[in-house]
């Protein structure tokens, strides 16, 4: 039985989670796996402030330089969150050549082959399971599980906060900020609720996964990024009388043919239309589920918690035991936090790319309405698949749904733009993508 | 970049498939990893055969000890399927020290003790993550993903054919001996089909999954099975009336308390009534899908193909990807295929667990018929949670349906025994367990 010693930067949810993880399930993880995860200290901001977890004071410090710089300490978990002296600190740890754990998927997405460089420099590795998806062990699966395979397709619902508040919308009729209300009063979202319901908590997630299955490394810069704020009760009714459920998804798409000899790759996060028999319109309230086509295996998908204390911990605590074994076994870079194996991949721009749409409309109910938008898609060669006028409504204006099967979108976004621009049409048209999984 | 020689025992389906994932994505594996897999030599019974995926005649033999034996080659692929020559051939290759991949369930089930071993004594070890759930990377996510978690329950739906059968007679009213034909047609179920039909197939991955799971040896033999040969669409649809679905399930279930200083477990493969709402009751076709539950993440789920020919490859060739990405960093053990950690685990026999039962018997409709079931079922102190005469049924019988909630099985055996010699009940009792997830 062989003793690693671990420092943990950050002392607070995540933190908290593996020191409770390490005292429930240490020795059981000890008699599976013949190493001894011990924590030597954890550092925090504040030693003196009250915690839900009990820390020994005696491995507390507020000195994390201390915590990376003990030679006894062989792996680093950064738990802090942010993205500068977490930078910093993950940065210290790899240049003394320690594996670092962390779940900071803000820090690996905006500065990935920074640290990944490094960490090769010096002969240190990255583990970063808890990075996305939470519990779910996703990146294990990306990185090993399904090697043997070709990802040609990726579908990620991966904020729960998100899928929370779809959820709720849909089977209550509730209004969006009503459910968000709900949602921070029962700490599934944060006061300031952007990073997750602007979609930027999904957005480095899905860059991240994008990076891990195409290999080339993908920035948040180049992903397509729509949120779901503000989203109308109305939508999501009419998305349901159509058939389909309102999920934000991340989506990784690999183009079937290389453009000039360079594979192309569609990588987005938005709010899209998914077909209601479709599993990932099954997924209900926080929990997370991703879905990986293979061009080998086919489909296989990844469902359960993506966040919350205990589940965080459950997956930095089995980086921790691959890193004290990795450690043990002398195979410190065993697989290596990142490897680019497609110098000449890219990201297509969403303009270039094509995709079908739920457009609704409030218009002016009187003839011609409809044959002026329609002239405008069809000199944009946009053809229409359907047009739904729901019953019901009636005054100044009344909604018109359009769905729109495969346009590509400089030009519907071309269009939209005419067509709000036309007298009949009042207000701002409302426009999502509409997924088929094909 | 380093070459790792493979040699494959069996060149039929699974051959084949790991043949033609090497052969399309081999320069991909080997951009991803660094290591190149190379098939040195493919061992079959007739190397004359016709063979669907083209193997060059050079490395086509009949010789299989050749193939172990080859000092070039570090890996052999069992991959040929039944007990007998695949254990020999298994211990004649971890008698080499060679590493061993395998998507042989029956062999592991049924010879894990003996060959895990021969493994430990020979520092080779043995990769499976075929054997179970097919293109579904179950083994590497109990065995490394959820390290740090006690699993307290798992669910799986792990057979592809019953499924198929039992989503068919749902979703069409369809007889089982009708669905059953057309799955043999369309290549799900064998000629002979009692491996899938009476749950053999789900109990060797059952009980892998248990002894995986709970830390000590599960035999087969210790896992109580029933298999779904037979079952009738009134059941189909009396569970769909009373809001469940039949899935033949693979269950484990650790104690919460330990019994005389010793943890105990229940393992069993049965059909089971699944509330309409659950997950599991939603996994339709011939896919695969497992519900863990960990003591620290809580619930995760994995839901993927089962079986075929390429689903099954993408595993054997992740296999085949950590079995030389570990020779090529001496970590050949990194994970050991087994590791015992309880040593005072044991299975609790069925009849001493406790579950719900759904029941159906045919009875004559006259007074006093219930009145002589209940008595003896409260003999038994067995209470009855619900009684349903499902109308429009005339003639001699008709069918009685009784709920229970929570028995001992032994007592509900004696008691449907003493139930079914009533001169009220005609025919032999049907008697399914309903799961509750709880």
């Amino acid at each position: 039985m062989q003793k690693v010693h671990i420092g943990l930067i950050g002392g607070g949810t995540v933190g908290g989670g593996v020191v409770n993880t390490l005292r429930k399930n240490g020795q059981l993880i000890t008699s599976r796996t013949g190493v001894s995860l011990q924590i030597r200290a954890v550092a925090v901001r504040d030693p003196r402030k009250k915690r839900n977890v009990k820390i020994s004071p005696s491995i507390i410090t507020d000195d994390w330089q201390s915590v990376v710089q003990d030679p006894k300490i062989s792996i680093i978990a950064e738990l802090m969150g942010g993205t500068t002296l977490a930078k910093r600190v993950v940065m210290a740890a790899l240049k003394q050549g320690k594996a670092v754990v962390t779940a900071n998927k803000a820090l690996l997405a905006e500065h990935g082959p920074t640290l990944f460089a490094l960490a090769r420099k010096h002969g240190a590795n990255i583990y970063y399971e808890a990075a996305v998806a939470g519990g779910i062990p996703i990146i294990k699966v990306l990185r090993e599980s399904l090697a043997a395979n070709r990802v040609t397709r990726l579908y990620g619902i991966v904020n729960g906060t998100c899928n929370y508040i779809l959820t709720r919308m849909k089977e209550e009729g509730a209004a969006f900020y009503d459910v968000l209300k709900d949602a921070q009063d029962l700490g599934y979202a944060e006061a300031e609720p952007s990073l997750d319901i602007d979609g930027n908590d999904a957005w480095h997630k899905t860059a991240l996964m994008a990076s891990l299955t195409q290999g080339f490394w993908v920035a948040p810069e180049s992903v397509h990024l729509e949120g779901i704020r503000g989203i109308s009760q109305l939508d999501i009714q009419f998305a349901d009388v159509l058939g389909y459920t309102v999920r934000l998804l991340g989506i990784v798409k690999a183009d079937s043919k290389a453009k000039d000899g360079r594979s192309s790759v569609e990588v987005g996060v938005y709010p899209a239309l998914v077909p209601n028999g479709h599993v990932l319109a099954g997924i209900n309230g926080v929990n997370n589920a991703i879905l990986i086509r293979g061009d080998i295996v086919g489909d296989t998908l990844y469902y359960g918690p993506g966040a919350g204390q205990d589940a965080t911990a459950s997956s930095v605590v089995s980086d921790l035991i691959d890193a004290a074994i990795d450690l043990k076994g002398g195979s410190d870079c065993r697989v290596p936090p990142f490897e680019a194996h497609d110098a000449n991949g890219f990201v297509t721009p969403i303009d270039e790319t094509c995709s079908s749409f739920y457009i609704r409309l409030s218009v002016t109910d009187k003839p011609g309405t409809l044959a002026r938008i329609s002239r405008i898609l069809g000199d944009a060669r946009i053809g229409i698949s359907s047009v739904i006028q729901p019953e019901g409504h009636e005054g100044a204006s009344v909604p018109l749904i359009l769905m729109i099967h495969d346009a590509k979108n400089a030009a519907m976004s071309a269009a939209i733009k005419k067509i709000s621009r036309l007298p009949v049409v009042k207000g701002a048209p409302v426009v999502y993508r509409v997924e088929h999984f094909d």
